[in-house]
């Protein structure tokens, strides 16, 4: 099967069978594509040609493609169809799928679209899910899962089974509760097919079964599957009764947004963003930051101007600014990116003593092997004195050496308070350290050169 | 049930016993913690308490126990073990585990461990894997399968199967082949159950199955399966015969450490680096850009000492170094970060004209409120005359506008030549904007100020 591969010209082909408005040309080209495929192509469409195509195309298909789209375009292809339309599409989808795109929707839709869903068991369950908080457990599960009793045979659980999983897209264990509805273990499909039908349920299954709490960080839930391996995970609410179901596909979306999310915040951009979307978007996206950053070179042109003695007398000290204010920032932000991803990874363990005493040692060590390269070249290159290549690889070294422990520090404070310590990496900590980058060299010229 | 949390106490007692010999007692503590949970207190141990623990505890548990060690606790404790004792415990392995860890031995124990190895099917297999780049799906893959021939009917297909599943720890669907082996399509494990037995495979399986070529670049095969939500993907050689099988769990795990590469990559650090390890490794991975930076450095400052004029008649100019620096430096970093994710996407396209008309039309709107901030400060705040700020503000505006486009570019360009772009976000970046950021400034002075 070779791969579905989005080519120019397959892209005008559509375009112009949708403006000849060909339609059964239309389904025959997409029949065999992949919803997501057919997502990607909607993609690239203007609006019209999107709305065109998702009203031709099967109910069944299209309510995929909208999960898989670009938010803004199924926004915008969401605002031209009808409560009922909508409600169609979101009762093909999994109960997760469905109340992400219902959450989407103007709040004064809502009601509308749900009251014309017509399995009134999918609506409650899609209610049930828009309560919970969209950044947590219960926020990324489904309810379609397939649970037995404790208290049942083989021969019912396989019965029940068959007529559940009907619903069920991928079935991986099947969910062993008591009366009340309380978690109490699990049996896996395979085990099923292999054990003899009279078997007493009580007999086989595995009592013990990872579950996360309803109201779990996503970023920990993901952290769990892919540590023990698993595939889905069954969320429990306060009491331990089973309510939803968590599937790995989503949770590889959760690392592959959060991945995004800190490498993005790392370059200074506050916004989920992407290459496509308008100048307006991008412009609020990035330019906090840049406001900031000059703000930081603002408070840096003020000390260098608040050291007139520099400006006048030891000029020379001015050509190495952007060497020190380079190194301190690439110190920082090196330090602080191995400290985030150490408290990502949950590897620090409570050792934050020890790891700036790590950084202060590295700093030492980085920060001789450098100074001993400028103070070469700053002698031999620049001709500078030897009071003044003293100042520059002294001011150089503690600088390197503050730079990485401030760069260790920071993102363990910030996680001590709750903020995300991603956003340490970069114009945060690069901003600091300009400013105070000038603020120690000038500071030990002061002391060294005597004004 | 509640999730594994290692505690100091917990620790300590692991420490306490394997320091007394205690071995009941160890096996009873250890008895129900899952391997992945076993690991994290091994990387917490010495090399003899650790190597101590691995001989203590079941084959069938230290051996997953391996797969999830940190490299180099996993070197130590292999070292230590004889030809026979690595074997056992590769015997209990997965194919794609088992090749991985013969891969880290030294050359001379491979060819020992091997023959050592008593399921000769299974050292067949691992050798087979072996002869693929570790870095191809073919490196990925494991040879642990169920398929079916597509000659039989469902009776043979479920007794066949029974036989294989054993051998597997999850299946997903039963991949059908022809009588050369090439692969000709799947059965979910769904549809088998709910079918009756008397059919004929040829009636029920699905032709049309998504797979990879045995050289797919594993961020490829990340990309596919996360796409489409597959949990497994079969992996087909040249001719078409199906010859392993990637699952999602390996796939989270190359998605993680692409991540955490290019997050590091992006800080300017060379080699996959944790808190944890030693200093000398750190210093090594953390040097060269640093170093690179410097140089950096001090090339900016030979261009400052160039313009001498500067240097004595507009010292108001050196002020705002850092502020064009920094600026240039975010913005650069920015630009190229946004590229970077869409080429890791694929959502550029083919577009990068088109993206670079959209970053000059950035530059220029955050330029020129930039400029326009600065401009205000810089006369009442700094009082400069207005060429000098008419100086300032349009050479900020022109790094901008470069740095935009070099940032957008690059990462283009290094991908055309086969290099990973995310090398472009970071150190790489910052320190040619270090550069041409101070050239452009004092090439504008220069015009301006007439000097």
């Amino acid at each position: 099967m070779t791969p579905f591969k989005l080519s120019e010209e397959f892209l005008a082909e559509i375009e112009q069978l949708i403006a000849d408005q060909k339609d059964t040309e239309i389904l025959a080209l997409l029949e065999e594509v992949h919803y997501a495929d057919v997502a990607e192509v909607i993609n690239e469409l203007t609006k019209d040609e999107a709305t065109y195509l998702i009203k031709l195309l099967d109910t069944v298909k299209t309510s995929d493609v909208l999960t898989e789209l670009d938010e803004d375009i199924r926004e915008a292809i969401l605002a031209s169809l009808s409560a009922k339309e909508i409600a169609e599409e979101i009762s093909e989808l999994d109960t997760d799928d469905a109340a992400d795109i219902v959450a989407e929707l103007p709040k004064e839709m809502v009601q509308e679209v749900i009251s014309e869903i017509e399995d009134k068991g999918h609506a409650k369950d899609i209610v049930d899910l828009l309560r919970y908080n969209e950044n947590s457990a219960g926020g990324l599960m489904a309810k379609e899962l397939v649970k037995v009793n404790e208290n049942w045979n083989v021969l019912t659980c396989v019965k029940e089974m068959r007529a559940q999983a009907e619903n069920v897209r991928r079935v991986h264990s099947i969910y062993v509760v008591d009366d009340e509805g309380k978690l109490k273990g699990r049996l896996s499909l395979k085990d099923l097919l292999t054990t003899s039908t009279k078997t007493h349920i009580s007999e086989v299954y595995i009592p013990k079964v990872d579950s996360v709490n309803v109201n779990e960080d996503p970023e920990e839930v993901a952290r769990i599957m892919s540590k023990y391996d698993l595939e889905a995970i069954p969320v429990v609410d306060e009491i331990g009764r089973l309510v939803g179901r968590i599937t790995i596909d989503d949770i590889v979306d959760v690392i592959k947004e959060e991945a995004e999310k800190d490498y993005q915040m790392a370059a200074g951009i506050t916004q989920d963003v992407e290459g496509d979307d308008s100048i307006w978007k991008l412009t609020r996206a990035r330019l906090p930051w840049l406001i900031i950053g000059m703000m930081g070179g603002i408070g840096a042109a003020s000390i260098i101007n608040s050291f007139q003695a520099v400006m006048i007398q030891y000029k020379i000290l001015l050509i190495f600014v952007p060497l020190i204010q380079a190194t301190a920032g690439n110190v920082g932000v090196q330090s602080s990116a191995i400290m985030v991803q150490g408290l990502a990874n949950d590897t620090v363990k409570g050792e934050v003593v020890k790891r700036l005493l790590k950084e202060f040692m590295l700093g030492l060590i980085n920060g001789l092997v450098l100074a001993s390269i400028v103070l070469l070249i700053s002698h031999f290159a620049f001709n500078t004195e030897y009071l003044v290549s003293a100042t520059i690889c002294i001011a150089l070294m503690s600088v390197i050496i503050i730079a990485a422990l401030i760069g260790t520090f920071i993102p363990v404070f910030l996680d001590s308070r709750g903020i995300d310590p991603a956003v340490a990496t970069g114009p945060f900590i690069t901003t600091g350290n300009d400013i105070f980058g000038i603020l120690i060299y000038f500071t030990i010229a002061k002391i060294i050169l005597g004004f």
